[in-house]
């Protein structure tokens, strides 16, 4: 292959990019459509559509030629700039990345995918792990194998692990892991001892209407765009975009409980926040979307626990909680909804869980994930594993797989080594809250007045306008330094601290 | 290219149909979330994408390596069962179609097309047909343009005609337009000298919420099943289809009535019937789909109309609109709301149109289409001629363009040619009807009980099963023995003769 110009080559590879960028926003609404809208009985034909757009992205990407033109586009570095320059080298990591994986085992995999979602929500709402366990295999094996073809000279893990978050590793994670435990157990077993019980508000009857005016509301207050930000409703909640001007966030509604879904918007709004807040000139760019999960999560556990679990938000929400539901909250003030959003209690569902046991959950599903990909647990025996470890790290007694290792739809979407970022996320966003208050000053003071427009001015200048231009540890290090867990344990102890006066 | 064997070649031909049927199910639930759920500002990116996946649906199917396939295909036709020589056919039809319009005008006009319709939208919340017309200019260059790709050897809007409804011309229609117009004109110039006033309940509140029930209620009435086929909401009821698993209609609703929305979801159920009764075996191959737009007019106008409006139906569900609606029916027995239903009156919106009157509102857009590709009518003084024909074939007057020009999506989705097959197909059902009772007896009975088994039955036998495989004229001739306007204009005399006592 011949090139030209460099301007030529460059031209080629954004052609290239452009194209995988509607394919993917093609499988994306496809993934929308079948999570929100579609038919139940829908999903043989989207398995076989998924499996045609899978084999064309494959080729697609994996094309020789794109080898020729990459290793051209690199010869020539000192002539891109950099937004090329990382355009690049996001491209040639696809590249090697799917020219590992045999085209054959790219797209059964994806068309597995297609049929565990469905598998998934069939075991999880007949609480049948069974029914699940045969593509829980099949996806565990080609992990296993996919670690293997993308980074043969690690631990599988680790090479999973790196998919989601460069460069993490199962070391950095354990001493992480190690230290969130060491702080959040004692603090937990403090809290145990002072016994609150439940305000009884928490599981009245609240009508689905009402709550989605809710929803409507918090987007409202979190400056979230409708022009370019929709809401639907799926089994599982999540956060979809296409472009800095299309994204979709999910929510569930229960009708005995207004809290969930509550946090759910927050928690999506947070991902579509860093979504929307892309820079212009990364749509249809290998380059749009968050540049990992962990950064991703550090934004949606920003909004959700620092910004919507604060006493400022709760006392200016009050009012509009009140308004919306009367008789619900009838004799229930700002302060009791306040330490109902941040009970902490050990329990059953990772979703729901209060902010202080949150990462106990997540440990529970690193230490399978683990044992999955080394292969010293064998899926059959995941429920067993999943009860004795929530016994062991949470205290609590898991009645049934549908509240128990069914309860996430992650693996079902394939996404093993991808939970350990929820944990990152919330660390990564206590240190962000340290140094946004040391430039900004008092953000609960504008949180109070409902105005969060420095808190995401800040993020949007230091994380979301860059998309993936920055790798994950730039980003974060070029906004908050180098990255030490003890803000997270700091900002754990004192908020629990002085909440339960310990 | 050298084929081994006609089996091999065939294969080669079933990989190409799969292929294109999966990026035809990626552009329509992209059409589908576009028209349902997509945030308003989000046109942009669906533009791109659109433009891409346009351009790679052309490429797959105007290869010049389908012509040596399609070529070797035919040559071998006796070899091929009667199924694969369809394919062969119809898979030919596209081939030489698409190689007829350069690739830049078809991506070019796949993209105009998206932002058409965003235009179309809010020209006509609005009401201001400017912000609509260049996007219209441009879709009839196009077709005109097209139509002499087409068939280059017929007027053009012939040529536009036969994609919708293969070997139909104006002569045909200048005929069964003047016939129809002829038994309308003087019935309803007798009906309007009896001036029936409209009976209140018509424009009674009627929540979206009760109405979406309602929806429920006619869908399972119908035998729509719903594992297989959803209700969404949009400005324009339409009907979608990827498979005969997969089927989408949408409504929408009017807090002010309740009729339109209770005729667009038998209308559109009727479209839905026809896709969902496909056989199994043309899923995924290109005679997947209604054989053509009349005859799947036909469908959702035989269930529109000669179910829905009839007595039968309306006494069978008038206690279910009762338990709905209590109060706003309180004063409402069966017969006055078959009679509303029914009501003859010249009107301004086609949808909402009665039985009777309906096809004036055809032939309004068919003689403004006509003008329009022939060029004796330019698209600034569409809204003149409109309010011009409506006053001479309908008897209103056009307040505004959004209840004159504007009020349909068709243009916007670049159909010009498409609105006789609503006539066709209500005088295809007619005949249908007529063909049926003679088979079956008083299906009338059936209806009353709420029973479409024998109904569906029939059309599924004679119909839908067939999916493309037949011949629009193949389909409705087997079933029907030749067409006969006739039995349309009896049909019509003879309901609102009765109706009206003339």
């Amino acid at each position: 292959m011949h090139y030209e110009s460099v301007a030529q080559a460059l031209e080629k590879l954004r052609k290239l990019e452009k194209t995988y960028t509607a394919y993917v926003h093609a499988q994306g609404v496809i993934e929308l459509d079948a999570a929100t809208a579609a038919p139940k009985g829908s999903w043989e034909g989207r398995g076989i559509t998924a499996g045609v757009l899978s084999e064309v992205m494959y080729d697609l990407i994996a094309n020789p030629e794109n080898g020729e033109l990459l290793s051209y586009l690199k010869e020539h570095r000192e002539e891109l700039d950099e937004m090329a320059q990382r355009e690049v080298e996001v491209m040639e990591k696809n590249f090697l990345r799917m020219n590992r994986i045999p085209a054959e085992e790219y797209v059964e995999y994806n068309v597995l995918l297609n049929d565990a979602q469905a598998a998934w929500e069939k075991a999880k709402n007949t609480s049948d792990f069974e029914c699940f366990r045969p593509y829980l295999e099949k996806i565990v094996a080609f992990n296993r194998k996919f670690a293997g073809y993308y980074d043969p000279t690690v631990p599988a893990y680790d090479a999973l692990l790196n998919e989601y978050e460069e460069g993490m590793t199962m070391q950095t994670l354990d001493a992480f892991f190690g230290k969130v435990r060491s702080t959040i157990v004692p603090l937990m077993g403090k809290i145990l001892e002072k016994s609150e019980p439940e305000h009884p508000f928490v599981h009245r009857g609240y009508s689905v209407d009402q709550q989605r005016k809710f929803s409507d509301y918090l987007m409202e207050v979190m400056g979230l765009d409708r022009n370019y930000c929709t809401i639907a409703e799926s089994e599982h909640p999540f956060t979809i975009n296409y472009n800095n001007k299309d994204v979709r966030i999910t929510t569930h509604y229960f009708e005995d409980s207004l809290l969930p879904s509550m946090s759910s918007v927050i928690h999506e709004g947070g991902h579509a926040m860093y979504e929307l807040g892309a820079d212009d000139k990364y749509n249809y760019t290998i380059l749009y979307g968050g540049t990992s999960m962990g950064i991703h999560e550090s934004q949606s556990r920003f909004y959700e626990n620092i910004i919507g679990r604060s006493e400022a938000f709760i006392r200016f929400i009050y009012p509009k909680v009140k308004e919306l539901f009367p008789e619900q909250m009838a004799d229930v003030d700002a302060n009791d909804l306040y330490r109902a959003l941040n009970r902490a209690e050990p329990s059953l569902i990772r979703i729901d869980a209060d902010e202080l046991s949150y990462c106990l959950h997540i440990m529970v599903r690193y230490e399978i994930e683990k044992q999955l990909i080394a292969g010293t647990l064998e899926v059959k025996d995941v429920p067993a594993e999943w009860n004795r470890l929530y016994k062991e790290y949470v205290g609590v007694d898991v009645p049934n797989d549908a509240a128990g290792c069914l309860q996430d739809i992650h693996w079902s979407f394939g996404n093993i080594g991808y939970f350990p970022s929820y944990a990152l996320g919330s660390a990564y966003s206590a240190q962000m809250l340290h140094v946004m208050r040391q430039e900004l000053g008092d953000i609960y003071a504008d949180v109070e007045k409902g105005d969060l427009s420095r808190v995401t001015g800040w993020l949007r200048e230091h994380i979301h306008q860059y998309a993936s231009f920055k790798k994950p540890g730039q980003v974060f290090e070029d906004a908050c330094g180098k990255f030490d867990a003890t803000y997270f344990t700091d900002y754990l102890t004192e908020k629990f601290t002085k909440l339960y006066h310990l």
